[in-house]
């Protein structure tokens, strides 16, 4: 009922970095897709399968060094149910290599239905006389424009079964500020909503003096990303925005507090892509992906003192 | 790439409801459920093919009186990829039943991610040579604290396939206020995300004045309606929490402009569950779900010029 158990992982691992599984079709190496659509055409399911031996080939060479996925739910939505199945996999799969699963879902709504995405994504649905794991990630990330009337759904499901979700408080996007910059008596927006998921979190304050409802704040705003580091102080970050979309170490560090801990950050295509950036043979993907996340470690606890 | 096509429905059967599908496990009568357990045990599977033999049946008993259903996506991904299966096959079968459908998914990201989210839901997919829709809908809820960023996709996707969405604006749960009626320079913060969908939709105003960005407003809040109408006057409004969660049809009369256009007005339970309020056989669900949306488009009719 608090990040602890994705910390602990972090400190074991000296390693506060998160794997973005995002995987566009084009992101697969040919030779894999060509392998799944001669067995299944290019149909959907395919393309679905094709991308969860993706994962997994890549899972299986960073499980060792970095503590967690983030799965990026849209690029599996888009292959339908099938993808669906690949997301469900590819958590499984992730979790059995005893890394920590962060589903970015960024799901909201209210009441029974937020109930609803708490129970698909971090809990478990009752069928008959079976209790049943639908996805079965640790941690969701969701979108709090709602209110408390949808968070207080996960947070009953993260003190039931120790799991966590980051809240959308400021994110790396250009277009960010259009809402989230604005001023209520004089706070930003995205102040606001931060001060929120300290409200939410109050209850769930684990070992470390993180509670279970963290907050994304992009890489891409470090002034923000210091600012709100010391207004929450309980409140653990997912940092995107890292490498691809211009967010330097220099800036991430300030995410951090001064034991190195209190935020993951998180990078996707530079670690999916990198044999095409190596140029290397396009079979050792997940070799090339391994060669990424050691580089981008020593990039960031460079700039910090885990 | 307006809501031209779903208000030629409503004109035609003078009627501005739609059906929300939000299947509980526990609204499907339990013969229905145990056919399917008999053959697939008490699974994910199971639960998933009761709730689409339910959909078909409500499906077919109204298509011809309401113009649109609603699924909600969290009713479907709690039962995991076999859920979403079924939320395809729903929207499907009611398209081809001549059914608008608008999957409330209240999805939000941004870039390409969105991209992925619009063509899971409205769009198409690409594998090798073949061009494939995932889901198929005509509309989306998303929510738009992203800003612009999270909502230009989706308009390219409006444009090209003739589909809408709706943004949240002013949700109908009782926390809503917590963020969306803060005041910014005087101006209520739903206020600025609705005056975001009269500009987002600018370029997509159909026959009868309304764009392909429609909003979501919720029934429980008739003051704020009624100002909202008048302030967004191109703004198509997606209107929940009449009935069950206390809105009533004087309360949602706010939501029509003068030729009775401009809203549709959204019941979940009290269709699906008709059958358990009037004590009924519960192998009449359907013609319950019948009675029901009959006397739901009454009283909103009563209440409004058509």
């Amino acid at each position: 009922m608090s990040f602890d158990r994705l910390i602990d992982k972090i400190k074991a691992m000296k390693n506060p970095s998160v794997v973005g599984l995002d995987p566009k079709l084009d992101y697969v190496p040919e030779f894999l897709r060509r392998e799944f659509e001669q067995e299944d055409g290019c149909s959907l399911r395919a393309a679905s399968r094709a991308i969860f031996a993706f994962n997994k080939a890549i899972i299986d060479e960073i499980h060792d060094i970095v503590p967690a996925i983030k799965p990026q739910a849209a690029y599996y939505e888009m292959y339908g149910y099938n993808g669906m199945k690949t997301l469900e996999k590819t958590i499984r799969y992730a979790r059995l290599k005893g890394m920590f699963v962060i589903t970015d879902g960024k799901r909201n709504d209210i009441g029974a239905t937020m109930q609803a995405y708490a129970a698909a994504h971090l809990g478990t649905v009752t069928v008959g006389e079976n209790e049943l794991e639908p996805f079965g990630a640790d941690a969701l990330t969701v979108n709090g424009y709602l209110g408390s009337d949808g968070i207080q759904p996960l947070l009953d499901v993260c003190k039931a079964r120790d799991k966590g979700i980051f809240v959308l408080v400021k994110t790396s996007n250009p277009s960010s500020g259009e809402l989230q910059d604005q001023l209520i008596d004089g706070v930003p927006l995205y102040a606001r909503m931060g001060d929120l998921c300290e409200q939410w979190g109050a209850d769930t304050i684990g070992n470390y003096g993180y509670s279970a409802v963290g907050a994304v704040v992009g890489a891409t705003y470090p002034a923000q990303l210091k600012e709100l580091r010391e207004r929450l102080p309980h409140t653990f970050f997912l940092v995107p925005g890292y490498g691809a979309q211009g967010g330097g170490a220099e800036g991430v560090a300030a995410a951090f507090d001064k034991n190195g801990l209190g935020g993951i950050v998180n990078s996707s295509r530079a670690v999916m892509c990198a044999y095409q950036k190596e140029g290397c043979d396009p079979k050792d993907f997940a070799k090339a992906a391994r060669r990424e996340v050691i580089r981008m470690r020593d990039d960031i606890t460079a700039h910090i003192s885990l």
